[in-house]
């Protein structure tokens, strides 16, 4: 049995163009970014993946500590009545919550096998009076602990934020996209005015922009969420929403308004400038591991993945090629002084594995490393190094004097050049559908974007959802060009106009 | 009713020297570091505190990642059959674990309220059929997880890390230092050898003494700890062990060896060189958000906080004083060019709240932030700054030009001193007792460390701590002086010397 059935890892990447679903499991697998733990629903996070989601957590914490966010952090589980408290917001929640009862302090070596016999040790041992709830998100944790410290406007605004992991029993599950627990940030904020919580709102759904396209070269639409979709509980609901290369939708990160739907729940009550009690206004937003497996889907192709460079835990690779010691020592002679020039300036890796190089070449090509570099004695007697580019495939040589200025500049044109090419994909696969059967057909024959007039209602909303197993995404902020004032799908009065596509 | 009672927030600092324990819970609330959250011997880190973990996080995960150790993330459940496999190990952690039997996907708005009930439910809801434990530590999910990945001698070592958080469900608890649910990270490193490993376990205890001694500005032990004290399935543990300002003692962070103990229990199996299988030798390491604790202990007065400045989310306090607009305009403008120069070079903050400057003072001081800067009128014209040290309570004038580097260097300064008198008063509350009377005599009177020759038996030690309330810290790896031959307690022969004392 060789070694990477035992691991049961794949052996061979299946080709995105023949199988997208099997090709993203692989690739996430094949290059050690994460894979299934033995805990039903739950991943490993593997170095190479999490690599990647501290890159995310530090761009996005820095955008949000400059305008004056700060992080906390609050309990894991929540008590049963907190979390019942807001009624939209627990029919949302409650099916897919996970539940403690019981905690130590005599051990359970053999937990209860029937409730019969739990209910008699019930007395003796640690059974729970109040059951609790293990967070799928913390607004119900957040509220009752906040109330204590919001008395008065000059206590206004707070603007909090946490970087934890929450637990939400998915029963199909899906590596970064869909797991029983998974890590996010979730933002939660207090203002004395709806207005200032509604600029709140904006102001990070602007990050998460910046997140997606200046960092992870993903282009996304800005919106508003129709009623059937916003996040349970909330006002209103904003999202990005991103095109993979199999032309569905992912939802990248949401940031809610919730009016007073929560403050109300929980009794957060401040005096404002007139003295009079008033209820605060509160917003949450939340961007989650999910952006990994977005990055994965966005840029990916038959050979594997293709980082964006500003994520990228290994932006350059290195492989040094020689016959003999000689020529070893050679090599690494002429890399010392380049190497240590990188430091710093560049994330590499020199691949010094006891391997063949053409299996290193492969080895970083699945990881979608922007540039390798190769360097062999030939390059070194020409004073240069050969680079290869993830994305063009082109292979260029470089001089060794001012290597770091060169591939600082190639990495950045690199994350141009990624951003436009999902940006032309995303175009390409944009429809503007005139009638209810030419949305028919786009789904029937494929997938990609609809922007189109609707009615905004419910009822229509799920129609279309059992028909064509297509929701909306959101309504975009900005709208360009003309659309019909019907529903495309209904015919009644259009009240928006709304991006439609099946989606993770 | 004022806002701080109604916060349950204490309105007057408890002294130190009257009630140490009180004193430690009133300036962690007062200081807004952190707070109970209304969920079982669970806590809110606030702003404030978390800052400080940030800062704590960024010093060791920089020092491991230089020497190679990579981050990854495991699942926060066990199922229960992995959880039981390493004997020593369950029966250690198993009385505090807390465990989840039921989940989604049905909603459980009312939960069963009898265990007859739940049985009833169990086949139409979702009652798991393996209870799940909530991970004390992650032992036992890493080490099934890895075996997967371990197959030759060329996978090895594995230097693996993860930042997240752990349950044990303690009776007693207090803030930072002794929670049911707490932050930490957790090393689990994978060798080839005995010897590696051991070194492994050395080098990152260097690393914990690194961040206690040079970021946290507290001295500590390095030492081995005894039979009784070694974690629930390690070959050996050591430990840093700090001295509270109450002479009690802090273990800050524990290193263990498990020898082959783990992976026999969870077969991680690997080919070594002579191609023959053989089990791997692991480690695990851990630091938590009890440093913070540690910290506030071992600085604090009767005023509140000392902190250390390397971690102080605020280093320096600059308070404008201006009687006017015109006089606070003057202010201003002075202190325009100062902040531009001091901005990414100290973590400052300049207190334009709507309050007294005396208010202003008192909540800086209690925040323990290291320097105090107040710019009034009169230090305009005079073209300085009063700055004002939290240790010494001096005040000096500071010309303004120049102002940055007179800072830093006056916080580092800072920190050596609060070093040197932590170190001080460690050494007159150190003692080497010669008898077991001496011993005894100690703690009747009081607290501190106590270097003594012992016998290593479970049976002597377990005695004096059920006579005196103290136990063993560590074996120091650097004994000066010399000490008898006999156990002080028994009078058997000395296996050993270690240090007593009483403990958080």
């Amino acid at each position: 049995m060789s070694e990477l059935e035992e691991q049961g890892v794949p052996k061979h990447l299946t080709k995105m163009s023949e199988n997208f679903d099997r090709w993203y499991t692989d690739v996430i697998r094949m290059t050690e970014m994460a894979d299934w733990s033995g805990v039903r629903g739950m991943m490993v996070v593997r170095p190479y993946g999490y690599a990647m989601w501290e890159l995310i957590q530090r761009a996005f914490d820095d955008l949000i500590k400059e305008s004056g966010h700060e992080n906390a952090y609050f309990p894991l589980m929540i008590p049963h009545e907190y979390f019942v408290k807001e009624a939209e917001h627990v029919e949302g929640f409650a099916p897919e919550v996970a539940w403690v009862q019981y905690a130590g302090p005599k051990p359970v070596l053999t937990p209860p096998t029937t409730w019969t016999d739990a209910e008699k040790r019930q007395q003796e041992e640690g059974w729970l009076a109040q059951p609790l709830v293990i967070r799928p998100t913390s607004e119900t944790i957040i509220g009752p602990v906040m109330k204590r410290y919001i008395q008065s406007h000059r206590d206004l605004p707070q603007l909090l934020n946490q970087w934890c992991n929450v637990l939400r029993w998915e029963m199909r599950t899906r590596l970064f996209l869909r797991t029983a627990e998974f890590l996010w940030q979730e933002g939660h904020t207090f203002h004395a005015t709806h207005q200032e919580a509604g600029e709140e709102v904006l102001q990070i759904l602007e990050n998460y922009r910046e997140v997606a396209e200046e960092w992870l070269a993903i282009p996304v639409v800005k919106g508003r969420k129709t009623e059937v979709e916003k996040f349970a509980g909330a006002e209103y609901t904003t999202s990005i929403e991103a095109m993979m290369r199999d032309g569905l939708a992912l939802q990248a990160g949401t940031s809610h308004h919730f009016g007073q739907n929560f403050s109300r729940a929980y009794e957060i009550e401040f005096s404002n400038r007139e003295n009079q009690r008033e209820l605060a206004y509160t917003t949450s937003w939340g961007m989650s591991t999910r952006m990994i497996g977005g990055l994965v889907m966005a840029h990916g192709d038959d050979s594997g993945l293709v980082m964006p460079p500003r994520v990228a835990p290994v932006q350059v690779a290195i492989v040094p090629i020689f016959r003999d010691d000689d020529s070893r020592r050679t090599v690494e002679e002429f890399l010392a002084p380049l190497t240590a020039d990188l430091k710093g300036r560049v994330r590499f890796k020199v691949d010094r594995r006891d391997d063949r190089p053409g299996a290193k070449f492969a080895h970083w090509e699945i990881r979608g490393v922007p540039l390798r570099l190769e360097v062999g004695p030939r390059d070194v007697e020409a004073g240069q190094v050969t680079v290869v580019d993830r994305l063009s495939r082109e292979k260029t040589a470089l001089p060794a004097a001012g290597l770091a200025e060169r591939l600082t500049a190639m990495l950045e044109d690199f994350h141009g050049r990624l951003y436009q090419r999902a940006l032309d994909f995303r175009e390409q696969h944009t429809y503007r559908p005139k009638s209810k059967q030419e949305l028919i057909d786009i789904y029937k024959q494929g997938n990609g974007f609809s922007w189109a007039p609707f009615c905004d209602r419910t009822e229509c909303e799920l129609e279309i959802k059992a028909e064509l197993g297509v929701t909306t995404r959101n309504q975009p902020f900005k709208v360009e060009g003309e659309f019909g004032d019907r529903c495309i799908w209904c015919g009644d009065p259009a009240k928006t106009v709304v991006i439609f596509a099946r989606s993770y």
